[in-house]
């Protein structure tokens, strides 16, 4: 599809977030909550959301100061939502990432407790550390992280999810849970690169629709993958989606009809990218990527 | 002490702050996570924390559209921290402000989503809803909202305090405890308010000296009140810090001691907003009320 050597481009990237991740949340007093909250936080992961918005944040000529603080918080709002939703009162599991999941090493107490201050601290780390960002679009971005993140985001999608476990559920439910669960955040990964970056809103408005695509295929991908992945590759517990009997897309419309919705999808969120012509080439393969990728 | 009429203004902003919370948190989709975050948000409580902000943005002649969203994103905070903490896998409590807790009301699940859910949509409600209050001071409130809610603040706390459950500890960790826990909180209700008013930064030195004595006097007071309140007083199962062990002011200091002690900090929190002259009556009423108050 296209020239530009993804798999370098990832790897560079990830040692990026990596490295100021670990700057950015240093081991302190108390150090049983720092060590619950690096554990997850540091643990491996494709680290997609920060790289998404580093990387929206270049093609609109911004600076890695502008958004590193903001593509660090998206990845600490990720984990927290991965930590609550392994809790034995929701889904219940012991494997995330391949290792043993946060309250299974640290505790309940202590799983919650990393999950809530990992919250907050995403937000001062954007209002505290973001250099070169007029403070209007710091605001802007602060505020949309806070949406994706709460009722009207992420919490939302999943309070719908346990909702609908071993139920009968329209496709119209299963699209509330994804864009909701994962898309919203998805979502704000690509766009706050932009805002920061101070892109025009005719570019906010195509980039939103292309992280929209992208989000879906995403999860579309992501429950394909539990049908044909392994446990190894996964780093969690696979063909889970089909013991618990949850809705996904495959269930709703077969393997090969989901295999096409990615598709599609990618391609619908190639077209939005062309105004960026060469500069998209980056999040071109992004795209690729997010739709076939093998775990 | 002084002649301000207290009971009918603490009344009045209550109104005032109550009817905020509802509004801006309106019952929606998904129907059982927003009841199960207006069932702890709207359920009572002193409203200290907004009317604290309220009042101080006041003094510094702030208007209430610069201040309220603020004040109402402090009581999410607050009952997030609630919320949380009364879980089984924190401090198992059935009991808070007079009502059964969430979890008990509609399960463990929904009551971490509800608490996650009302810490994002803190931050997302003062970024959205801050009227007529440049962008700068707006951002340096949702920074120090976030370390307040963070690790450095309030979950700090919360840790500590778990981990010196039923063991003899220093009055220094009992002050770390609660400095943490109750104090950080307070603090940012206090300057959150000077700063949106845009007070200068003696004034928010001054205010930062205040909210310090009256938060270590307020957890006093607390500790106290476990001692000689009823259950029907608290709203909360009383006397459970002495079964839990749990170590409190008198318990180091002793009865008269931690008495005198609250009454010296009263004394402190006053003598700083003497720069203020007789537009610091609310505030020093509301200093008298924490060390005095029944409940």
């Amino acid at each position: 599809m296209t020239q530009f050597d993804l798999t370098s481009y990832l790897r560079q990237s990830r040692r990026q977030v990596e490295a100021a991740l670990d700057r950015y949340l240093p081991l302190q007093y108390p150090e049983k909550l720092y060590e619950s909250m690096r554990y997850s936080l540091l643990g491996g992961g494709k680290r997609l959301r920060p790289i998404l918005c580093l990387t929206t944040n270049q093609m609109c000529d911004g600076t890695s100061a502008m958004a590193l603080p903001t593509a660090c918080a998206l990845e600490m709002v990720h984990t927290m939502s991965l930590i609550h939703d392994d809790l034995p009162a929701m889904d219940d599991d012991e494997y995330r990432r391949g290792q043993k999941t946060n309250h299974i090493v640290f505790g309940e107490d202590m799983a919650i407790l990393a999950g809530d201050a990992l919250l907050a601290y995403a937000f001062q780390l954007i209002a505290e550390q973001t250099v070169g960002v007029s403070p209007e679009r710091v605001v802007r971005v602060l505020g949309l992280l806070g949406k994706a993140a709460s009722g009207a985001g992420l919490v939302g999608g999943q309070v719908v999810d346990l909702a609908s476990e071993g139920q009968d559920i329209a496709l119209e439910t299963l699209e509330y849970i994804h864009i909701h669960k994962t898309g919203a955040l998805l979502e704000v990964s690509v766009i706050s690169g932009a805002i920061l970056a101070g892109a025009a809103e005719a570019e906010i408005e195509r980039l939103t629709r292309y992280s929209r695509c992208i989000g879906l295929a995403f999860q579309i991908k992501d429950d394909l993958l539990d049908i044909t992945g392994t446990q190894q590759e996964l780093g969690k517990t696979a063909g889970k989606d089909l013991r618990d009997h949850k809705a996904t897309y495959p269930s709703l419309l077969g393997y090969e009809g989901a295999c096409k919705r990615a598709e599609q999808l990618f391609e619908e969120a190639v077209a939005e990218l062309a105004i960026f012509g060469k500069r998209a080439e980056p999040l071109t393969a992004l795209a690729e990527y997010i739709v076939r990728r093998s775990h």
